[in-house]
């Protein structure tokens, strides 16, 4: 396949490479997913995915309800939809968001779109001037990093500690930006079980953030898929939660608590911003798929949501229990990690001098993969972490590819 | 509802302009949509609406197969996929077009969009620089102008007559465009049945304008939503079936097909163009929704899908020709209209000096609706025409709405 494709690619008497716009010759295709293709299709022990376990997919629920949709609702579930979405699941969703997490349904809009990628190119699109700001976590979700980049804004990362965010240091650099003459247009969080740290942001820094977000006029994007995936300790409320202005555009999705195949994900946020990026999804793709939609919606409003999440969560829990348990029993000492109480992955940090980007060879020799951590970072200025995923391969192999990590790990340090 | 939203929106101390980036300071919301959403809350008839008929979607087949494929294929059609789409989809698809319009599959790569509109934004951010040339029907599809229009190029409207665009008038403006020293990127047509005349651009028009890509170096994007819906007359093969370079970027969709709701469009192209196409796609979705690509798969492997086309030709076909019989009974001298032999649009053009926006009102208050023809134009710099939609109203309606348009016309006329 590969190889009848590049002769396709040969083949071509055009000079394809002149039509391309200056913005096009630059995008580069991720080297991880690139990495990853080979890594699927040999006998590795991936941990490096991150994808939800299908186990955890409710199919039966889903079977019931496209039945029921498609008999009771098909003129509409198969038609165009409106930009902003399904008004049905729109209310739902409000409606689901006041009742877990306390955001009054009065102060916010929902707007559907496809998968919370897109909420990202999108606010892109509607926030970011080429120079603007974006302050992000060091390290941060890479695809956001990769959906905000074609908008050329100035990326500041922050460090991260295991209660999140660093605000003393956001706030020095939000001075020094300050008196820099510099707008800063976002702060981007994943705020609960980060993406590819595992850890959440403290309580005291959601409030603190907020503040910050007052005093020097900035907005919040918290993207927030991955809080109802909690295995142990006490739920913490989304920034959102504490938004009396209209400063936090909050983004949920369903690739987690219903299945990603779906493609649907929301955005609430204020109407006056929602109302900006309706106009500009009108452009890219009219509108989300609406049969998903209508599927969604019976989906939560039938009360399946709440009933589902704690079957995923006892799915998921011994996984990240054994992920724990075998890096506790095989790690060398000096490697350190995060102990999330929730979401998909764990962070691993090795001692400085080892690039795990390099390491991954080796790693994959031994027969395991991981994400190199180099990728996460926005200036990819830090070398020696990486992510490990523990939702999609079961306990047995968590642990089998730990070990084989741990003795990849012990053999660079005997080297170093 | 309405009233509801304002409030919102004067509550907020925030200055929420201030946040918005240059370009999206500039978007506007399509007038014509904020219109319909007026028409659609009375008993106006609408001949104005761009929607297939429901009566067309294969809700039973859709309900067999959805059954079938959460039963047998759960795992994928629920997971992500790749970001080109769901493999043996892409490949039903080249067979398909291999089949029935002779465009071999080993010239072409297939990716899955998230509807054609997602495919005009892509293709926009791939391919256009400011200020880059992409030429264009007038009039031409409105929502490729607003998708294309975020990539700031200058459009160059060609005339079109019964034959699609004039040919003879696009060689003048290349040689014009190329002594002024300007880069021409593509040319855009919808070349069947376009949107919004309803005409058909001739083969060998066709042949000619691939000749002029080749002499001035440009690409063609096909746009092609419309061709299996041909109620009379004989089929032309699309204008990729021509291209032996590469030069056509082909656009398919299933919304005219099988259901808008499913939102899956395809592009077929040169595998150099999908590759970067695929890298801008990762950037701003990850994929297309995957359950409804494993349904449409089935949908064109299972042969459901050459099934039941003549089946929407049958239910289309009386609602043209009664739009057609209409407009002869009822229109006043002056007044000249497109015969389409398929689609889903009839353009009506009227004497000169009377304007179609202005005239809406009246219409309104008549009971009939119609999308003034302005907005198709690159320049909107055409006032005295409209569309006219025969496909989502019932034969007496279309003939009762042409009536009391023919009566708004006549008055007008009398008053001009």
């Amino acid at each position: 396949m590969q190889e009848k494709l590049e002769r396709k690619l040969a083949s071509g008497s055009l000079n394809f490479e002149s039509f391309f716009s200056e913005k096009a010759l630059q995008m580069k295709a991720s080297e991880i997913r690139e990495l990853l293709k080979l890594v699927e299709t040999s006998d590795v022990i991936s941990l490096a995915g991150g994808l939800p376990a299908p186990e955890t997919f409710p199919v039966d629920i889903i079977k019931k309800i496209a039945e029921e949709v498609l008999t009771e609702h098909a003129d509409k579930a198969l038609q165009y939809g409106t930009t902003k979405g399904f008004t049905p699941l729109r209310l739902a969703l409000a409606r689901w968001m006041e009742k877990r997490y306390d955001i009054p349904m009065s102060k916010v809009e929902v707007m559907m779109v496809a998968g919370s990628q897109q909420a990202l190119d999108l606010i892109g699109r509607v926030f970011i001037n080429p120079g603007d700001v974006v302050i992000v976590e060091g390290p941060t979700y890479l695809a956001a990093l990769n959906a905000f980049k074609y908008y050329e804004p100035e990326f500041v990362s922050i460090p991260m500690d295991h209660d999140g965010m660093r605000m003393d240091i956001l706030e020095e650099k939000l001075e020094e930006l300050k008196r820099a003459g510099k707008r800063v247009k976002f702060v981007y969080t994943v705020s609960t079980f980060q993406n590819p740290m595992g850890v959440t942001m403290s309580l005291e820094r959601r409030k603190h953030l907020i503040e910050l977000a007052k005093e020097y006029d900035f907005l919040i994007v918290e993207d927030n898929p991955y809080s109802e995936l909690r295995y142990s300790g006490k739920p913490v409320p989304p920034i959102k939660h504490f938004d009396d202005e209209g400063r936090v555009l909050y983004l949920g999705t369903f690739s987690k608590i219903l299945a990603p195949g779906f493609r649907l994900g929301w955005i609430a946020a204020h109407p006056h911003f929602i109302r900006k990026i309706e106009i500009a999804k009108q452009a890219v793709d009219l509108c989300a798929n609406t049969l998903g939609q209508v599927i969604a919606w019976k989906y939560v409003e039938g009360g399946y949501l709440d009933e589902h999440i704690p079957k995923i969560i006892e799915f998921y829990r011994p996984r990240r229990d054994a992920m724990l348990e075998a890096l506790e029993e095989y790690m060398p000492e000096g490697v350190e990690w995060t102990k999330p109480d929730g979401g998909m992955f764990i962070w691993v940090t090795l001692p400085e001098g080892i690039d795990t980007k390099l390491m991954m060879e080796k790693a994959v020799a031994k027969g395991v993969a991981y994400v190199p951590g180099e990728a996460f970072f926005a200036h990819r200025d830090v070398k020696n972490t990486m992510r490990l995923n523990f939702t999609y391969v079961p306990e047995e192999k968590i642990r089998e590819g730990v070990r084989r990590l741990a003795e990849t790990i012990k053999e660079e340090l005997k080297r170093a």
